[in-house]
């Protein structure tokens, strides 16, 4: 019983790092057709999407069947409330590189992010790839260390998001309307990734220490500025 | 043990609706107070955030615990992991209202939202408001006609945000860049509580319907244009 039990664990988890792999992919194509102005990269991401959703109905279904087969108590089930917690969030984390690609194919065969933003952009999107490569990991190994850096570094995120926000404003940049409202989602999605990258190695955090089962605290959360 | 369970499952469900009440209490406010420019009333949305987040650390510990205690199986199993997940949802929309008001915060003593697209935003404010009470009254009744609405009625919503994206775009109202921004994020938010609460009724119809654990479908997708 015990092992099938720790069998069917490994199982979500290993699904767990293949969704988030999966997300990661997502997030670096949708950012790679971003700057290349490729319709089909985005078209790929777009379609990928339907996948990592499939992906959280297996994983879910895995834990439900595991709830009930195996009635585990405790730490045990901890880590399958958690896991139905993570899929959920990686799930969201799909959406948001899909429209990132959504953009792209929207402004086809235009540039989105206008000149004046796109290093800064170009920083947003490695950060939270890295961000989400890096979860990925962390849900993997149970690295703690690395699971701290991953929330130090989304301070950075959020400080590039407010350098977002002096660009928009700034009047030399004199941005059309359509370039803001593209720049400013577009900021906004890669700030939602970070936040839920954080989410998803807190979690882990929380299962190692054996904290509160929800992690969620107004440290992780992001002022909209 | 069965009676516990009923009873348990029962005071989730309370816990559920007076969440989702409140979350409404918290959209309405915020709204009055982006319309009417009313700091105080922007600050105890604000404030209020925190309780919502205690309201669904609380849904999650009983969760937990009536899985830990008495391992319900089938339909049981599915409507304590559907509160896990509704819990989730509404913690998130609780979040979308407090990013309102703190975008009301940011601008005052100005007006966040030009005077071109006072209607439409209005309109919008009003949907999501009725999305969010409505889907209370789902949880509480389980009235699937009423979830229907819900869903139909997030279309107009949707079409608002479209409205809202003419008015963006339309040369005559030479929006500033700040007005632009403002305006991308505020519609952007209420389509999200409005997706948020489309999510919530659907998991209660495929609670009681017994469909498929998650209800996520590309039709309640929607485009980020």
């Amino acid at each position: 019983m015990r092992n099938a039990f720790n069998s069917d664990l490994s199982q979500m988890r290993a699904n767990l790092v293949t969704m988030c792999r999966t997300v990661a992919e997502s997030v670096r194509e949708a950012s790679e057709a971003l700057f290349a102005q490729d319709l089909e990269k985005a078209e790929r991401v777009i379609l990928a999407d339907q996948e990592i959703d499939e992906m959280q109905i297996a994983i879910d279904e895995l834990a439900v069947e595991l709830l009930a087969r195996q009635h585990p108590v405790a730490t045990d089930l901890r880590s399958v409330v958690s896991a139905l917690r993570m899929s959920a969030s990686l799930e969201r984390m799909g959406d948001l590189a899909e429209h990132i690609a959504l953009t792209t194919r929207r402004r086809y065969p235009e540039q989105v992010i206008a000149p004046c933003a796109q290093d800064t952009v170009r920083q947003m999107a490695a950060l939270a790839l890295r961000a989400v490569e890096d979860a990925a990991q962390v849900i993997e190994t149970r690295d703690l260390k690395l699971a701290a850096l991953v929330t130090t570094r989304d301070e950075e995120l959020d400080a590039l998001r407010q350098d977002v926000f002096k660009l928009l404003y700034a009047e030399e940049n004199a941005l059309s309307v359509q370039d803001a409202v593209d720049l400013t989602l577009i900021a906004r999605f890669y700030e939602r990734l970070g936040d839920h990258a954080v989410s998803l190695v807190r979690r882990i955090g929380f299962l190692v220490t054996g904290s509160t089962l929800d992690p969620h605290s107004p440290a992780t959360e992001v002022e909209v500025i």
